[in-house]
């Protein structure tokens, strides 16, 4: 792990959009979804050595902005994440973002990434993480309800990392699931496309609800879920927007990543307060039981936690370096002589940096 | 004022280091201070206007990491920066930070920017601004404490905005003052090295003290401050790091920006924490008295707040954009159809966006 190599002469790794898929272009996303996993699952173990700040929310009327900070010994992370779900009628992403890693030793950025495609990177593999725990054994299986843009992630990841061959797509818009059906068709998955959420979800050992909807508990209900299932809940994520009836979470074990995070924008913001939840970590870390019976029902509630995008940018720097595929930008001042800052203003930035310019 | 103007492409406007330099090159130092003392002081009238979250800090062990955000009707901005005193034994720059705007309507990012140099041209145009209320009239002799990486700043800032025509430089490292000398050799002020603190202030109307100085009001002591004098406190700015010695707050008023946080990191740390102090933008927008006789003492405690790095933001903003010297960063996901956000990597950035990678 060299995460913290940094750079003395002040460039600074950068992850563009195009250098994102690039990577993975040249990676391969089956290796990317494998790597993925097994950083947030090493982030997930080592949980109680971060410094887990809490996320600042603001609410913007229309949507909600955030920055999530969180630290290692060797590093700090953040991520500036929205979601406006407005933005869809305009026809623009409903959630983008970017994020940064800096030394704790200096506090010199060395990484700035994109994390629009890797905020959706990343919450396939934290799901994929959590049913490795959680998902009945030999599940091959799922059903995903929703077919916007988390959609084709889910399905490969499932795909890649836990050997899922079947997945049963439904969206309230038969067009989105149509989009989905063909990005998946070449994959070797064998994908269904279903009528009505109940079509979807019938014979699936797992479930994920990745849907836009707004209001309380609408997309799954009761009686749709049988014994055995394993849930992940992910559409769910801010105050008054739920997936799940709350008669399935009564029933079901209910595995978090941050309760207080989740006690406020998750599934169980419909239970009571005291209602008993086992934090994720605790299984990955193994002082937590995950699934113990084939019968039981499983829910991960998941709204996304600022040490998963820690793991994936930590990762995908590391990615980049090794393959040769890293770009540079020039975002952080650092002139030989730090007391001479003004100095930078008394020549061009031709007369001293050839090339060194933006990103290269 | 076309903050907020965003691209619905998804391209973001870029300023890196060599971006802001060629920006000030273009427009001229003088004219980059005046708009940036105007930015601020209108920001500051319509104070009550933003949504001001609390900072949040995380201590490093040898500094501290900071996300500065606030928001007005119309953008969300954020600025990363630490402080690491230790970084300048490795010849590092000791703070160093960039910053964004976000669209509030749509949570879509539309500027990125380094914001090395822009706290150090903030911060000295802040001094300005307060000092326009608070200095004597007709000042035209300032002194400097400290030679570092903020002297030359404000010296440049008095001297175009303010009309001073004389600085006066001390620091304990004769190298740091000889540095700031060479760099405003040809500015059309008049520079005196002083051999000590004390000969700085003689004759000084204005006092900035802008030092590295650890430890608590060893940099100006009660015998050097003459009444009717203004002083700029800017190095004092974390808990246990202060520069005036507290008996001159005691006989001075005291102006700040946000009393909850300089109550912790400014000079008034030392001070009761009911002691009165004056909020800078109260005198800006007329709702409470500046200097009110030439004998008052005045103390600009000055720590840094959110507001100034969103006014920094949204004015280099506009004069980039309006001067056609913005570059453009691929660092936003959008694509056509929001909920196909995978086709992206379907394809290589080649066959959609030729020349739209990284910084253009």
């Amino acid at each position: 792990m060299n995460s913290a190599s940094g750079d003395a002469n002040g460039a600074v790794c950068f992850l563009s959009v195009a250098g994102v898929r690039r990577l993975v272009g040249a990676i391969g996303l089956p290796k990317v979804m494998h790597g993925l996993v097994d950083a947030i699952e090493v982030d997930f173990r080592r949980w109680e050595e971060f410094n887990k700040v809490p996320r600042v929310t603001q609410a913007t009327g229309e949507g909600f902005i955030e920055l999530m900070p969180v630290s290692d010994q060797h590093s700090y992370g953040f991520k500036y994440v929205h979601c406006h779900p407005g933005n869809a009628l305009r026809r623009d992403q409903t959630v983008t973002g970017f994020g940064a890693l800096a030394r704790i030793d200096s506090g010199h950025t060395y990484l700035l990434a994109e994390m629009t495609l890797l905020t959706a990177l990343r919450t396939a593999a934290t799901s994929v993480m959590a049913a490795k725990y959680l998902a009945p054994e030999g599940a091959r299986t799922m059903a995903i309800i929703g077919s916007g843009a988390q959609c084709e992630f889910q399905a490969l990841a499932f795909h890649y990392v836990l050997g899922i061959t079947t997945v049963r797509l439904y969206d309230v818009d038969p067009l989105a699931t149509a989009k989905a059906v063909q990005n998946l068709s070449s994959t070797g998955l064998h994908v269904v496309a279903c009528a009505t959420a109940q079509d979807a979800v019938a014979g699936a050992e797992i479930i994920t609800t990745c849907t836009a909807s707004v209001g309380n508990g609408r997309v799954l209900t009761d009686n749709m879920v049988g014994a055995g299932v394993h849930i992940n809940a992910i559409g769910g994520d801010c105050e008054g927007k739920t997936e799940l009836q709350a008669d399935i979470l009564r029933r079901s074990d209910v595995f978090v990543e941050y309760p207080p995070q989740t006690r406020i924008e998750g599934e169980i913001q419909q239970l009571d307060p005291e209602h008993p939840v086992t934090e994720l970590w605790k299984v990955v870390a193994g002082h937590a039981a995950g699934r113990v019976s084939s019968q039981q029902t499983t829910v991960f509630d998941s709204v996304g936690f600022a040490i998963e995008d820690f793991s994936a940018l930590r990762y995908v720097h590391d990615l980049a370096v090794d393959a040769g595929l890293s770009e540079w930008i020039d975002i952080l001042a650092n002139p030989d002589d730090p007391k001479n800052l003004f100095g930078l203003l008394l020549c061009m930035p031709e007369c001293d940096r050839p090339g060194n310019d933006g990103v290269n």
